[in-house]
């Protein structure tokens, strides 16, 4: 059943700066689809099973458009370092451990079963390098309910031996059984090439990747410019690249004729900028990751007034949480912070616009997705806010505020995916 | 009853910079103070009653030294103005209904219901002008069961008419009325002199104030250097002042003589760094509100190695949580952008420091308060960590970080104030 309607203050992106609310209105789904707000539901809608949210708050569910699942079990956890040693450290030795497909059952189901509660109602996921547990991932990934792309990780080089795919041709062959298994098997859960990123994947390996992506048409997601020492180290390997994004486009795996995700963007020059606004790159903005690990602060405004694909990102476990509520109020707090600390030439973000780029900004990779318009898959949250106690009549702009900072799931009612109830 | 024992996992400063974790310790209370730690409960204190606490961390509560309770009501709300903006735009209008008693009754309970269930055990507490709400507020926070300091706020200039004392006889008569009636009635819950800042005090009511201090040996609580406006805005108030910080000394109102918390010090320089050192100035770091009001990022480190008395601050409603949890987060996030952004020759909080500032440093205003060393007050939470799931083995250590990490009052299974259970 994907035709209803339900009924609530409905809070939806109209653009990029500023939200639409809609207080008490109706939105009608057919087949799974938005058709229309209405403040008085119109006589030919009135056959149709109602919802009523009553004073509660709707609003599109929320994209998390980088996540490491395996990194869930970690979370909070060793954020004392910058990334590379961060990598090193924490990050490799918990990633071995999914060999064991015991472990990642325990791991991988308490991930999928803290994102099905969350805001979050799509995600693009890496896993590890392990075929089998990859594949365990994307089968709770597909029982959460949630839409998401997940990736087989590839790392061949600067890794270490417990975690390193030595031969290319397995690395390849592992990859493309990986995709032909999992692309066609699931409603709701697909493939995405995943490089780790330029330092730990082999040029053979690249351009491997590459042909997968022409023959099997996946996406692709991977990171960039996040940190000094990573960016420096891309050049020393990469020394005919112009800038890290350029490595990655002379692979062919640079968003253009193909889906593409690039985490981070912290650091990112000119060139590189223009080169992901023409690529249609998708920037996948991690604030908490990106302070926890020292790296720095994303211009995101300055991404969003270039027409940019701007998405939020969780980034778990360089963030230490999946909730991205927080993810989005320290969006903000990050963005004021650069603002203040590095350069007024980019202003700060406002939660307007942090609101987008977690519903409609991330959305727009799964397709018309994010928001309540005409034509748009249904995901939506619903908020109960009574617990947000509050001694005075507040207006809907403000309830629609204080959720985004104060939610947690505890305040998440209900939740829909694809016009599926979950809860 | 103050005589009994607690067991469980015992996480405690040893100094500013590491944590003491004991697994599975005996914790003594002896005439409700801490009295020693075992690992095996010695005969002569087997007699006592005992609480175990099985695997669950206990911890020294923690202090907000600097948190406005008619603000809470806006917490989460209009964060996206600097602060003279913020002020007159949001907070003046808000604090002014607290003339009516019946709202203030309303949203004080709400006030004192949440940061008694939070980790909160001791605060200093703005109010607002009006002395029936502000001796409600402590009527409140006296049945919370934490101990605070509660500030009648003095403001009689700078001010809109709605929230101005315009007569500063009456504010001083009124002030000390207030002192007097209330200085010895609570057993937890004390007055402390509160000039809102500055800008919005004329010379008469501070030396006014002085001779208030002298007088009932209260301590004072106000702000300083949060802003830039702000700050440049004294420096044309007060002429003759060498900096923000002196503009009070000269008054008598900035430590030496009695207790005093000035909240932020986020651009202080080195005189008033150096004054406040030498009057044993209590810095209420409050880093969720200097992000989300765009002020900056207070080099606490620095000050921690100066030997400062730096306290931990949730300022709602600049902050936009009461839970101190996030500010230990964000403290550090904010740390690490300041490094990254601004300045490296001021390192980064670790989580041992922003846990040390949010027990210790903030106890200590208070007396021994904030360990679990011989003699401390026993101030404690029981954290309760098993919905922070995880597949594998954790040491003490990494669920003590995790859990200020992702803790809110969820978390929160026991708590203690002067040895007194709360719940």
């Amino acid at each position: 059943m994907k035709n209803y309607v339900v009924k609530g203050n409905l809070c939806y992106s109209e653009n990029a700066n500023s939200v639409r609310l809609l207080p008490n209105h109706y939105l009608v789904i057919e087949n799974g689809l938005c058709a229309g707000t209405f403040a008085e539901l119109p006589e030919k809608y009135r056959a149709l099973p109602l919802e009523d949210f009553g004073d509660k708050l709707i609003m599109p569910g929320m994209s998390d458009l980088h996540v490491h699942a395996p990194q869930f079990s970690f979370r909070g956890l060793g954020m004392d370092m910058e990334l590379l040693d961060w990598l090193n450290t924490y990050t490799f030795p918990e990633e071995s451990k999914y060999r064991d497909l015991e472990y990642a059952d325990r791991a991988y189901e308490s991930f999928a079963r803290h994102l099905r509660v969350s805001a979050t109602t799509r995600a693009a996921v890496f896993g590890t390098i392990h075929v089998p547990a990859t594949t365990l991932l994307m089968e709770k990934m597909e029982k959460s309910g949630l839409v998401s792309y997940i990736g087989k990780v590839n790392m061949n080089r600067n890794s270490p031996d417990f975690l390193c795919e030595t031969s290319v041709e397995q690395a390849l062959a592992d990859t493309e059984q990986w995709i032909c298994d999992t692309k066609d098997r699931f409603q709701n859960t697909y493939p995405i090439i995943t490089p780790r990123f330029i330092p730990s994947c082999t040029d053979e390996l690249m351009h491997g990747l590459r042909k997968l992506v022409e023959k099997y048409k996946v996406p692709v997601q991977s990171h960039l410019s996040e940190n000094y020492g990573e960016i420096a180290w891309v050049q020393e390997l990469c020394p005919d690249s112009k800038f890290y994004g350029d490595a990655y486009d002379r692979f062919g795996l640079f968003g253009g004729d193909h889906k593409c995700i690039m985490a981070h963007c912290v650091h990112s020059g000119e060139e590189e900028i223009e080169l992901m606004r023409k690529n249609g790159v998708y920037i996948a903005h991690s604030p908490l990751s990106n302070s926890n690990l020292s790296s720095g602060v994303a211009p995101i405004s300055k991404y969003m007034e270039c027409g940019m694909n701007v998405a939020l990102a969780s980034d778990v476990a360089g963030g230490d949480t999946e909730n991205l509520f927080r993810s989005i109020g320290h969006a903000i707090r990050a963005s004021k912070l650069r603002w203040r600390l590095l350069d007024q030439q980019v202003a700060a973000l406002t939660v307007d616009q942090a609101f987008y780029i977690a519903t409609v900004g991330g959305g727009s990779f799964f397709g018309k997705v994010g928001s309540f318009e005409d034509g748009y898959e249904f995901d939506a949250i619903v908020i109960d806010d009574t617990a947000l106690d509050h001694p005075q009549e507040l207006s809907l702009r403000a309830r629609f505020e204080r959720s985004l900072y104060l939610s947690d799931d505890r305040q998440i009612a209900a939740k829909f995916v694809r016009a599926e109830r979950l809860f």
